[in-house]
């Protein structure tokens, strides 16, 4: 049966953080004449990501936005390279950054296929206002931008699936989540959403050694999200 | 200053409730061989609207959404009328006529022209999922869906709009609310909103007595949305 909706993780399954991150990074170093390792800073940035949802997702905090948790871990990731001396100001834009990622080549084509048909929407651990301006400025087509926001809760929880999948008035197996995530993708499969993987291999650069391969049995493995509009439309 | 966002009401503002219910009826009693009044139908339903809200804005029940409310209307709104032997799947139905109703004339290309360089974004009390399949059907080309789920409360209270303003990362002199209602406009701008107001004079049908002129000191006042997104582009 074709799923109704189509749930979409965005960093990485949709969008290149790090080189968008990098970029800024590293446009903040030449306006300051420093040199830094733009890409080393960008994943630093998100080997942050995990352990600050995780002080949300424990309860040890109420939930805030990722705007919030980036800017804590902007603190600890410039501490001790060239671009520490970087102001408040400064730092607040550069956190921005994530606001201002580009979709992978394929994304917006593909999207734009499978809205068709589908209600397509981003269940993503970023805030309204983060995925909205992301996709104002990167052209993605959302039907009605989920996440973190509408459920107060950050994937992997359960909620974070079914308050978002009740959003939508559908029940879960009307839903697809498809991201480029093994743990995403087994979190929302035990939550009764079927599942798709796109393979993003550079997400973590050249030397990625993590995600490469399906690690669970998903409904449609595909290359890109063009394929995945291929495949859904077979 | 230009307005970064605007926020639209739905409900007669954009869409043209009383008849697209009353058709829905008038396909239920030609279903069931009976004859009722159509458009009596749906005003009397449309009548339910504000005392229904109003148990939840005082605090008296927890939120719920508009699905709901309309549903334990219509049991009184269909008693006494030919309609009354309707099932219960029938009513659930007919209570989802609120998802499919036509846009105004102008709303799809006003709306489509506003776009360019505002984020757009309906601020009902409808629901996600009303406000989605609406849009999907009716094609309004929304950048994200604000309304009562994200807010959980119902205008005209005021977090109806401070927490939508907030949640698209803006302050509420940099959005616009837009309605054709002065009741909406006048809690807008006691939020420190923008306002626009447009006539909608047929939106109660031919004997509209409300809402014909507007009542505050609005920033806009247009005949329409084509209208509106030429003031603003002035």
């Amino acid at each position: 049966m074709d799923p109704k909706a189509l749930f979409f993780d965005v960093f990485g399954t949709c969008v290149d953080w790090r080189s968008g991150v990098a970029r800024e990074v590293a446009e903040l170093a030449a306006l300051r004449g420093v040199t830094v390792d733009a890409e080393g800073i960008a994943d630093a940035w998100r080997a942050e990501y995990q352990p600050q949802l995780e002080t949300v997702r424990s309860g040890r905090r109420p939930w805030v936005t990722l705007d919030v948790l980036h800017r804590e871990s902007l603190e600890r990731v410039l501490a001790g390279t060239a671009l520490e001396g970087a102001g408040a100001a400064e730092r607040d834009e550069l956190t921005r950054a994530w606001h201002r990622l580009d979709p992978w080549p394929d994304t917006v084509e593909g999207l734009t296929r499978m809205r068709a048909r589908h209600v397509i929407a981003p269940n993503s651990n970023g805030h309204i206002a983060l995925v909205l301006n992301m996709a104002r400025r990167a052209g993605l087509p959302w039907d009605v931008i989920l996440g973190a926001e509408t459920a107060r809760a950050y994937k992997t929880r359960p909620e974070a699936y079914l308050r978002n999948v009740e959003a939508v008035g559908l029940a879960p197996h009307e839903v697809m989540m498809v991201a480029a995530h093994n743990g995403d993708l087994i979190a929302a499969a035990a939550c009764g959403l079927r599942t798709a993987f796109v393979a993003r291999p550079t997400e973590h650069g050249p030397g990625q050694t993590t995600d490469l391969e399906p690690e669970g049995d998903y409904d449609i493995v595909a290359a890109d999200l063009i394929a995945l509009a291929e495949s859904l439309d077979r």
